[in-house]
């Protein structure tokens, strides 16, 4: 273990000299501290300190900075930006996620030298792949579950996302199934409570699941969000198995590493990794983390499925940033464990995303989700999925979606309540 | 439960109405979606929909939008800062923390209309308190353990952060026993790789903390640092009961909520709260997390200490800011479940600012940590805890720093080296 080393990317930005500030970082998140202290041995420097492997000035500009500090700066000061890439021997940390977060996402965003700080990537050593036990389903294991073949999972939220008894809500899912639903999720703001209990609503949903399955032999996937404490997650999975759900759903930065590592390890279900907060983490650009460096994180501790947004989603973020996430997802962690996982999209989706979707990604190993995109399809959720579909079945064969719709009037349909 | 309620306080910024965006926030995170769907009746409203409390626009300027968004702005647009209150039905959610996550700060940073977010504050209802330990030891049990009383516990971080064998740490805590520390913690990098095994370290520094125990009769607190998945926690939490361990700590943004929650449950131990990554929750001033909203969460979850950072420290963070959050881990939480945790100061921490410290919270229900600021002290680490020690003697009996130092000569060194 010795020799592995973990490395991260960093967009940096400092109105000092770079060499010295990426210097006091790797000293920070590794054997220094801000001042010299006794037993800092040229050998204990060897053994554990983080190293600079690349510094790269991008640009020197005169302008603000990026993140505000605690002392006034000059209007116009003298800026760098430079992606900086550290490396820490794992011998210090051993291949443990939680500390891997420790030390390339610890103290560092806040030290006074920086005036931005996003981490970009990391590479993590062959130990790690050992340790975690990635995804158990990915889109191989998805498809089995739920027979889609050749085209992604066309998918719904339920919505309102919160107010519906258990019955209301299994009442929704009929109407789905009889759609030809591929996959249905709760909303992550619907969890546990009184108004709509996880128990009755896991009854009453695959009630109709179930039926659905038995009459067409088609079962759509439904991710129950158990999101919750671990004792809560750990019966409520039991309560999904009974019930035979084919997937959970959690809400990562709300349950958190060790929680969903533990979730992971005892799972038969797939994992439905929903990233709501993910603007806390990375909204501002150079501050946080981007997606790629993050979701290998949650990748490896056994996500299967993670939302990425969407194309011209109700957010602000930009749709290069969705396509990056969505083939981050799909990009090899480790050469013999792919770690895989099928991007989510969402947020405002419907038919008019679908040829640009498929252009960027070309692969079909998605979950396309729209809430009101299909539910509130002008002839109801039925003509929804039928239209959603359609686009799918269009930009698969090439044609272009107005042409394809002439003859499929659900299409045409969403086309026009979308125009 | 019905009638109970969730309050958030917000900054906001936006280009838009600022009324209409306080309802487009409510809407997306309780019954709403970006289109009116069919069941979003008005009783069903009634039941689950947000509401927005309040809304204070605090001013109204022309600038630069705080966050960047998709579409290009005008360079000197219209904008508005407000303080916007939320409130939500406990009915919807249940007293669970990891949902509470989910509904207070969830996806709305990202919402287009806002060009800048942060959670400043919530007040949860009383079902909550219910629901969750709290910290099992605070100030009193800590106090307990340690038998310190009438002042702060004196601390300090094992340096070199990283690099220390087991032995190597035991003799430091050799020293650090000798010299009359009060508390010492693990740095949040040292976790458990094989150049310095938990268990070794565990074994060997309890080995020399018991043994000076046995001489003096007074124990110091060892904050051990179990950080990993629940079941490696677990385990090496019954390490520490095993060797007569008072302490563990953990890097709560790494372990995550759940995994908190689950530590705290089987815990014999007061929990060492480690905030580290803390500055990519906060460090935009218009995003993420105020320290107070963010320490309420982890206080119910069962934290017993806190870190605030410390006064004129080696980060970005100004003292107004650091004084706050001290303030926050003081005040209670629910009145018949105060939830008061020990602020923990720390960062570049020496002689120099425990004047302001003590004048600014008016307390000693604190724990105040110093690295390089003990071990660098130029007759050794047993002159660095003297020194510290007697900082605080002068600024708890009112004497001026100076005049103390004339006759305590430790307390002069440091001076001098901080000078």
């Amino acid at each position: 273990m010795q020799q592995h080393r973990i490395e991260a990317d960093y967009l940096l930005e400092t109105p000092d000299d770079p060499e010295r500030v990426a210097a006091t970082i790797a000293g920070e998140q590794s054997s220094g501290t801000f001042v010299r202290v006794p037993g800092e041995t040229p050998e204990l420097l060897e053994r554990a300190a983080a190293r600079v492997e690349k510094l790269e000035v991008i640009e020197r500009f005169t302008g603000a900075r990026a993140l505000p500090t605690s002392t006034p700066t000059p209007a116009g000061e003298s800026l760098v930006r430079a992606r900086l890439t550290l490396s820490w021997p794992l011998a210090t940390l051993g291949p443990s996620l939680p500390n891997l977060m420790a030390t390339v996402a610890g103290n560092l965003f806040e030290l006074r030298q920086v005036s931005g700080l996003r981490l970009l990537d990391i590479r993590l050593p062959q130990p790690f792949a050992a340790a975690y036990p990635g995804p158990k389903f990915g889109a191989e294991g998805t498809r089995r579950l739920t027979g889609v073949k050749g085209r992604p999972l066309i998918g719904t939220i339920i919505k309102p996302s919160v107010g519906f008894s258990a019955e209301d809500t299994a009442a929704l899912v009929a109407q789905l199934c009889a759609a030809g639903i591929d996959f249905i999720k709760d909303d992550e703001l619907q969890a546990d409570g009184p108004n709509c209990p996880f128990n009755e609503r896991v009854a009453a949903v695959m009630r109709e699941v179930n039926a659905s399955a038995d009459r067409t032999g088609k079962k759509p996937m439904y991710a129950f969000n158990l999101t919750g404490d671990v004792e809560e997650m750990k019966r409520r999975h039991d309560v999904l198995l009974a019930h035979g759900a084919t997937c959970l759903m959690a809400s990562i930065n709300s349950v958190g590493l060790a929680g969903m590592i533990e979730l992971a390890k005892f799972s038969q279900l797939p994992i439905h990794a929903h990233r709501n907060g993910w603007g806390y983490l990375s909204r501002h650009p150079l501050l946080g983390w981007s997606f790629t460096a993050w979701s290998k994180i949650w990748r490896l501790a056994g996500a299967d499925h993670m939302h990425v947004n969407g194309l011209a989603n109700k957010f602000s973020e930009p749709d290069d940033s969705v396509i990056a996430s969505a083939r981050a997802c799909l990009e090899p962690l480790f050469a013999d464990k792919p770690c895989t996982v099928m991007p989510v999209f969402s947020s405002g989706q419907g038919v008019t995303q679908v040829p640009g979707t498929y252009a960027a990604v070309n692969t079909t190993d998605l979950i396309v989700t729209a809430g009101g995109g299909i539910l509130a399809h002008p002839q109801g959720p039925g003509a929804g999925v039928s239209a959603l579909r359609e686009a799918w079945d269009a930009a698969l064969q090439g044609v272009p979606q107005a042409d394809y719709a002439r003859t499929h009037p659900a299409l045409q349909s969403a086309m026009e309540a979308a125009a």
